[in-house]
């Protein structure tokens, strides 16, 4: 064929039947291309909302769902600009289409570098997913890059920028990452869907046309400042309903304890994780190529936890159980600082009844959460979201949108102290006369789901 | 706490969110010990629809969300029973409330003895679902048993007897069990909302006003007989449109060559499988314990595929990568008997392209998937669909349905041959001028998607 | 402005917020004249179900939704049919853009002719809703005429000629008027929107994923068989669950009473019609209008019936509280011929009980419901649905659809004697003494909803 | 029968699909006998949103639909409060279910004394729509007050004692009646649905699960605070959003005028309508009895304008001609009193374009349309949005809702100069070169759609 690989299309458009937005459509053979290729198809194995499917037994849906949502929505975007925003048109302040090809495919993989239960995960072996989307897609030996490259030379550079927001067109960038761009925009629509909440719910067809390219980036009309404001609220429900959701938590404690014990453990045995677990020896040597990040998924993780049911060392084996078989820590809310004396006594009872409180108590704030939340002043003035007068100045949305003022700049979520259940649940406590004063002494301190 | 187990109630009503039943409610404590269990748990981390959703990317729930369904169905049938049809009003043709409980926990456990994709597995390792289920229920060592046991001694082996369909009750076990029964409805209601598709909806709620209890089981008004029609159709179309889809089945036939060429090659090398499948093992020396299949779930296959690509095999290696990456076999329909020639033929150009084609070619019947379809005529009498008139007379279905009466007693579906898709994408074909005239002959025999 | 009227484009998108599709996009200053035109806007008092409002209490939408539906319909499809199927790719199978106003001009107004419970209105006033659309749209008079003309001098004839299938091009004709075209696609999603139900539920999406043009109209590709199948079940299940409903037919008849009775009352009273239904006098006088016939809405004819519930003729008075207080007649099943001696009988055991037969009893059929359905043994070639092989060849839809063959050719409905609820209704029987036995003779020819 | 009225249930129970609620459900008679009350049914021809479906064409539910909604949620509440909250176990704090049928029945009729375009017409004619309610519910001449008085002798005064909130149990009042009751519940959820915007959708079930009774009235658990925020974030979007649309509010100040014109014409030339409009005439004579009132609905009002656009008063003739071919006044925003002035000059200009300003001129307030919106601070105690604690103490919302809090007693919307469409659309300026000046001066004093 003679057509250059970068502007290929297929012969007949072709879809991906999607839950959310009815259809997926792919006309590029780059797009095809990139969603074969084994490291997007990777995501189908890890969980987009990793522990929160514990708690919404529905929400059992990929990273891979969410990347072809991504793209498909800012597919929509590129149309919209390029129907009626055309930077023939209107010069500097419009869309230029020789752009959509990089910002699809930046939608396509911005999240291609997740592992499994990425957060947890990260914070134990300092991974980071950014920086890993960034070397999948620059690095030579991986099939996404072999296929951007074969679009130009400098392409595989040039989509990781986007990712990393130093692309020069904010148009292209704002679009995959801003306040309210096609990521969130996904998100907040699937995970309504697959939760079944319907908190996260927002009128996409509106806000689409609403957004407009400016100069500096992405803007939206006035006239849709109600369904920004709409977004804004859905995106604050969703975020103290299901994803700050204690049972949510209560179940990454657990996971982030039953990591740390193996990371702990390795050293003493690594025989043991060599026979259960190889393919997480890289990460706990401290000591990974790019290829064993990528051989990572949910199955591997569980496999190993499976095979720790066995394990000798009875914390490893615990926590695996209850990782397996859903068993959260409790939690009660605290207030940091006036009650961390508490929490220290809180934590010497539960060891009083027999718990390792290193492993089976913990401190979780919700505003530690790799979420930003709507905070302007914390932001460069780009990433604000701007809405356009008739006569093409910009107002920032908080300034005209009481809701948004109401939220913007504070910080959501909560401070919890968790437990196990045991320790205030009498059908667990098998040997309660033993402890009973000690339960007793634990419950005497918790009221109305706080600590007192 | 005085009150027996069996009767033992929530103070509270507990609610799991589901997308498809807006929520499912828990009143039993027997029934929240039973979803806590580990052999209950274990179902979230097998996929409901198996191969299903490398074609329809949504469809990514588990079995777990399915029994929760089921259960939650047969617990409105239930209350729809209770209230209108009770046997202290209607006698022998009644519901005896006394059976909710019984009813409640087949229809939590009817699925739990599914494994990892299932229909594949069981034809590779001969085991067999319904029965792990009976199992499961019936075994000392599980959790489940241990809860049901607590209800009462025989209380296991009535549970299990309803999946058995030799329960007393024919009421119970059609509620879970037949042409229209709590399984079915869920699964068809479910698979349309993950996969985004909209033909397995019909009118639940319309459905569950027209069912009613009668001596020899569950049967529908004459009012309903629209919407039951409605449903078989809704049925029937999910069938050919999703279970049935080419490229699911192009994956299934990957997975079966894959586990195939493992226990194959376990007898030549079994220390290749010690160390990375020792999951399979007991399965690849057909010995295995009720432990041993409990510990199976999607992720040890995938890990150990995973591990098997980079195996000294190379089909094995090469099947391997074909399932995590998604590169089904592709397939064309086929009339058997009269082109089975023609399907020696095909086989043997394929083994000149360089495939052996024991591992690259299949032939896959969907009459072959172990749906059943609504044919009345092989049924024995009491699972057919009976409307029932005003004077209490009772129609089997497709006497007065035309549209039911097109799909009773046919099966639905195709025959397909399986070969690779290097066989017909130029794309793929890097020696292409070594095999030309091989692929030319492949093609020349394949015409609007049939074999020629 | 110096662009011809015909090419005149909005300076930005107008949409309606329609809870069907969403948004209606208008692009044209004809659309939105002809939209704004009085003609149009009138049907915002025309109920787009008549009487089965009265049965399905939220369907109290207008035949000017339904009209914007069309619309809307038929512009996506011109879309499609643009962007993959042009006759500068396909010549003579493509599709020539330039029939694109003419398409959306005679899709917007195909119902302009309509008015109020126009089936009834017909029957009685011989008036023809297709006639007058024709009428309305070619007449010098009216302000769509105006709006037409001044496209072209004869655009107004064009368009009527879509509406009466004499254009020229087939595919217009045809995306208008077939047996799977714009309009019924939007009238089954429409009245299934509105009533509540779901069998008129398709995938509308994937039927214009399906759809192309052809040199002989409209096909649709085999792929898309059975969305094309699903469509046609779900219209037969509209009908027989919907637009066949006995109380709407009970509403109906009662409504074909009344405006009997007036008719024939006036010759006798014309002034009683001339003080409280000026607008019906030219239809009662066989002498109307194009403008009278425009002045004619729902309203119309209720605020009439209101008057009339004061008139001194008891039976004009009785059955203009019924209709307005929906009192429908009751009615059971009957077999036409067979039981034609049957239906004299219970009219005398009615007329004793002290009804007017005629005014009182009614025979009504389905199958006389102007309504077509699927049966292309009927049509002429042009109008069946032809699917599309790869190879180009085309195959009727019941040749390869067991579903649609079960369907096709057949007639659906039911025939009904109706008959005053007093007959069957003791609540309703003040005196019940002196007619007993009239009762109870009516009621022994009744069993199981039908006439024995 | 022998069991009293009172009691009378179905003996099936009867449901009436509606697409919010899925199904009414129906068990008594007494709540049938009402539906089909005369009274009642005239609720069909009376549109829920008056001039809104001008804006959003899909809005022509009827207050029919609406109030068998606040009956069908009623009932819900009543189910949940009998099966969880009775007073037999909670005594004071629970409900008591013999209070469920005034309830039910307070609810269907709580709006049965609306008229057509209620809050335009109230104005124009001092009529009052709840005083209404309670004399269609207390007059011996209403068929709703015979069903009632059937049930005991007084219970026609309590009923309506429910809708004036003098009824002595609190609960019952406030189910109906008060910031979050069944009332606005459904009216948010049915105009959402018939508008198609997705604004006023939040979670029924979810706010029906946190409802309990208490003491006092109606609180919700504090778990349900989400929930319960969500609605008042919907109801706030749909006030500003749909309520308040600027075009509906041009619409309805045609109608104002429209009928102020009528009523002034009355005393000249009262045989116009005598002939056009003698069911209105007891409205312009300001001498109307209940009977009068109970006769008219939306099409009394549209028959009589389609008369009055062949009278003399070109006024008249004109208005009317606007409101049925929907020909809106256009606005625009302005500050009241610092503007004052300058809106004087703008109803001049308009004037001198010929235009008498009286009626073709408005001012119109949202503020002004007679919804209550969210201000706590000017409740009483008791219909202030309680939330429940664990140990029983209460929290008023806003307390704990910062979304909540930034809109309690803020008022919402805007302040509207109206005027005709003339004065700025070209296409409509016939004689443009006459007041061509007028014009442009006119234009000067608008800038981004506000008054400057």
């Amino acid at each position: 064929m003679s057509v250059p690989y970068k502007y290929q299309t297929l012969p007949i458009e072709k879809v991906f039947r999607d839950p959310v937005h009815n259809y997926i459509h792919i006309n590029h053979q780059v797009i095809l291309d990139l969603i074969n290729s084994k490291e997007v198809q990777r995501l189908r194995r890890i969980k987009q909302l990793g522990t929160s499917s514990f708690t919404f037994h529905g929400a059992e849906h990929s990273r891979f769902s969410h990347s072809l949502g991504v793209y498909e929505i800012t597919r929509r975007i590129c149309n919209i600009f390029e129907q009626n925003y055309s930077n023939k048109k209107l010069k500097e302040d419009g869309w230029d289409d020789s752009e959509r090809l990089i910002a699809l495919c930046a939608a396509l993989l911005h999240d291609v570098g997740h592992g499994p239960y990425s957060h947890t995960f990260e914070r134990i072996f300092h991974t980071n997913h950014e920086e890993i989307s960034v070397a999948i897609i620059t690095s030579p030996e991986t099939e996404v890059y072999q296929i951007l490259n074969r679009v130009e030379a400098d392409f595989p550079e040039k989509v990781a920028s986007v990712i990393t927001k130093t692309y020069p067109n904010p148009q292209v960038v704002q679009m995959i990452s801003s306040q309210i761009d096609a990521d969130r925009m996904d998100y907040l629509l699937r995970d309504a869907y697959y939760t079944g909440t319907k908190y996260g719910t927002f009128d996409l067809t509106r806000i689409l046309r609403m957004i407009r390219p400016c100069k500096d980036g992405v803007v939206f009309s006035m006239d849709g400042m109600h369904a920004v404001e709409d977004y804004i609220v859905s995106r604050y429900q969703m975020y103290v309903q299901v994803y700050f959701h204690p049972s949510s938590r209560g179940m990454e404690v657990v996971l982030e304890h039953l990591l740390n014990r193996a990371h702990e453990l390795f050293f003493e045995d690594s025989n043991l994780f060599y026979n259960t677990a190889q393919l997480l020896v890289p990460f706990f040597k401290k000591n990974f190529s790019l290829q064993d990040y990528l051989r990572l998924d949910d199955g591997v993780l569980t496999t190993a936890f499976n095979l720790w049911t066995e394990a000798n060392d009875s914390i490893l084996n615990d926590l695996s159980q209850r990782f397996l078989n859903r068993k959260p820590l409790k939690s009660c809310r605290f207030e940091p600082k006036t009650q961390d004396k508490l929490i220290a006594t809180m934590k010497k009872i539960t060891e009083k009844a027999g718990f390792n409180p290193d492993y089976y108590t913990a401190i979780n704030s919700s505003y530690d959460l790799p979420y930003d939340f709507y905070h302007p002043e914390l932001e460069k003035h780009r990433t604000q979201i701007e809405l356009q007068q008739n006569d093409g100045s910009l107002t920032e949305l908080s300034k005209v949108s009481q809701l948004v003022a109401a939220l913007a700049g504070q910080e959501q979520g909560d401070h919890r102290f968790y437990f196990p259940k045991e320790m205030v649940d009498q059908n667990l406590q098998n040997d309660y006369d033993l402890f009973a004063e000690t339960y007793r002494l634990f419950a005497s301190h918790i009221h109305n789901g706080a600590l007192i």
